[in-house]
């Protein structure tokens, strides 16, 4: 495949390299292109001292062996951007391109990339001042040096965002098809083995003439738990307690138990080691059940769509509104005085008055149009596709609905709840957290100047 | 909270910053800020300018009070920068942070805030040669003013990657869990809204008054295709074809059914009315089926790993690895003569020895390891926490098994097969992709040099 037949971005990145070779007189060009030759190795090394001092770039870097091939990769890259950077405009924006691929499999980010050529610009620059006599033309050398790196940085960084998003996908993905894979049978699965291994440990404990205890950081509950619950499980508390406790079990709790010195060991610490069982098995249930619930993305008393997934959903709304010029709204609703409500009829009287009103709201939006749970007595609509005008309509329909609807509590009990209503449209900004702003603000203002009303958004 | 108070890299920030600040001469950094002072404006202009050039970015631009707003804070951001750049280094490094987190939500990458910055720099450098006659102080403006936009454009982009990777990973998340949604019911709830409108259509036909008939692209089906399901079935070609579809049917079958201009309608056109809606229909199945199938992440015949999740399971372990310092490896295996297999059993006998090799093969590892259909006849295993002395252990063990054990085949048949097997370990490269390479070519050896044998990466 032609590098020459992609994308325009491309062509328009191949005509910028060409444009800024092209700006340049013939002496910087060679001398960078020698200067290259005789240095690049040195500035390579220079480029790894500094990133090593970084304590994120450090992991990269530690195996001798990566530090040696990176270090040559590195050498090769600054010798083949200025050695005839005409020859082959097109084949240099692949191979940058390519680049930012790797750098996106390894995981190495933008950000460290750019420090590193922070340093190599500065020493480039240092090294020029020795080349030239002539301020002019050091001057035009310098700048030809760093735009190039900096176009080079730029192409790397276009493929590797959209790698490494793709990447941030899929381990997302692979997260929750972890977790889905029928939960309730991996928890009894794993407390399973758990107890599999502390079996094994009373019984070596009997046996007397058994050398040391099994520890648990190699059971099979071990494994599972380092290389699969990690993943599953990322981000929650109790991993790294759970992390906590085996190093402590192998590292106290057994050699007490069983020291390696042949030693008698003190049995009466069992209870200790149950103890931490315990603690092992309620963080491993209280894992699993969170994890069920929160993925399911659905608040659990009004089933309507968790706040979790609001910043996708407005995002995604505002890219179709931008490419297909349709207009869509968000309606902000705070039920009004709804701790009387809760304070009269208690926590039951609240949540039922909170379900009929999500329903209420259901039915009063369409196919396409969203309703989430946002707060606790907040909830929010986003309509799609929506003039001002009638995004106001249905929000005053709303806020009448709500005003004339009794809404049963237990007993054949009923209570009057208003609704304070903020609605915003989209006006372009294309930050989803500002829109979200302007809806609250409406919503507050509707609150000041007496409830039960609709203001729309500024 | 205080900005000093925060991670050692951010003190880090700070001191590059106060440290490309001490080492410019006074007349450099006064200079810049009042050259920012009077050009800042212009300058932001060049960059929109340069900006609406491209057609990515283009996007971001086209509301004309977004480019308003962000001129301004363009504006505000170059004087920012150099006005007394030393009176608050941490504030200046926590906003740049900031301005990550929004280009974040706004999804406008790092690439392209590069190549705004590649253009201010270039302007800013005409602009200080006309400043200074000192070619040595000019120099060091310059450096000044290049050094601190490419600080602040690198720390923005460390905000920038986490949130935008966090941003994808919900996304995905919120795809999922749209699929996820009971699809079965949500297939059938969309035909049903589909086949009302197009009984809406046909109604409507038959009376004659109806001024027009209803447009699909405004139907319930309509909206929940345009804002739901195109979230849902991200990236698959029918999402296209479907668009296509409701665009021809709202633009000319409907149109020649029924003119605007009140002129007779061809109703004997009705059939490709129902050809269309047939082809839409047997998109929308498609979609919904093969979603079904691609999202549980296990190959339909052996009931394996797909191969799809095997980079973020390969690159989870490279980091564990090299945070805990322990040897993984990947063992890939391909069958002997399969082809053979599939010549004189079949399809359904090839079918049943791969399903006995993939439980053979999940009895032979522990409950941390990992086995994938990775192509064919080609499976992988990876073995987490072993020495290249273990793995060459297990793997032969695996060869051997496969050696003695007979497949069994229908009618109390049965059939031998061997393997060839490449075995390579983590050498501390973080290229997943290189590891995978090395187990594939040391696999090809195994069959080079007469299969049924394992042979180790070099």
């Amino acid at each position: 495949m032609h590098a020459h037949t992609a994308l325009p971005y491309d062509q328009t990145a191949e005509t910028e390299w060409s444009n800024i070779v092209l700006a340049t007189p013939e002496v910087c060009r060679a001398t960078l292109d020698s200067l290259m030759g005789r240095d690049a190795e040195k500035l390579a090394s220079y480029f790894y001292q500094h990133m090593l001092g970084h304590p994120q770039a450090r992991s990269f870097l530690t195996a001798d062996a990566v530090q040696q091939r990176l270090h040559q990769s590195m050498t090769r890259w600054l010798r083949s951007i200025f050695h005839h950077p005409m020859d082959d405009a097109a084949g240099i924006v692949a191979h940058q391109r390519l680049v930012g691929e790797v750098h996106a499999r390894i995981q190495l980010p933008v950000h460290l990339v750019s420090r590193g050529a922070r340093l190599l610009k500065h020493h480039l620059r240092l090294a020029l001042a020795q080349e030239f006599d002539d301020a002019q033309i050091r001057a035009q050398a310098t700048a030809y040096a760093e735009g190039l790196i900096d176009l080079a940085l730029e192409l790397m960084s276009v493929s590797y965002e959209r790698n490494s998003q793709r990447e941030a996908r899929t381990d997302e993905a692979y997260r929750l098809f972890a977790i889905g894979q029928n939960v309730g049978v991996e928890r009894e699965r794993q407390r399973a083995v758990l107890m599999e291994w502390a079996n094994e440990v009373m019984v070596a404990l009997h046996c007397k003439s058994a050398a040391s205890l099994p520890p648990l950081r190699k059971s099979e509950f071990g494994m599972w738990f380092h290389h699969k619950a990690i993943a599953m499980f990322e981000g929650d508390m109790e991993v790294e307690q759970i992390l906590d406790i085996i190093e402590r079990i192998d590292n106290v709790v057994l050699p007490l138990l069983r020291p390696r010195d042949g030693a008698r060991g003190a049995v009466e610490r069992v209870s200790d080691l149950q103890d931490e069982i315990d603690n092992l098995k309620f963080l491993l249930s209280t894992l699993f059940e969170r994890n069920l619930e929160a993925e399911n993305g659905r608040d659990a008393l009004t089933r309507l769509f968790s706040r979790r997934f609001l910043p996708s959903v407005v995002s995604r709304e505002i890219n179709v509104s931008q490419k297909r010029n349709t207009g869509f709204a968000l309606i902000l609703l705070d039920l009004d005085h709804f701790k009387q409500v809760n304070d009269t009829h208690g926590h039951e009287g609240g949540d039922l008055v909170l379900q009929q009103a999500s329903a209420l709201l259901l039915s009063s939006v369409r196919n396409g149009d969203f309703v989430f749970r946002y707060g606790g007595e907040e909830l929010l609509v986003m309509l799609v596709e929506v003039t001002a005008e009638s995004a106001r309509r249905i929000a005053e329909l709303i806020r009448s609905k709500f005003e004339s609807t009794p809404f049963s509590l237990a007993q054949g009990h009923s209570v009057s709840v208003t609704a304070s209503i903020g609605v915003a449209m989209f006006d372009g900004h294309p930050d989803h957290q500002y829109l979200i702003k302007r809806a609250d603000a409406a919503m507050y203002e509707a609150k000041q100047s007496g409830r039960n009303r609709v203001v729309m958004a500024r």
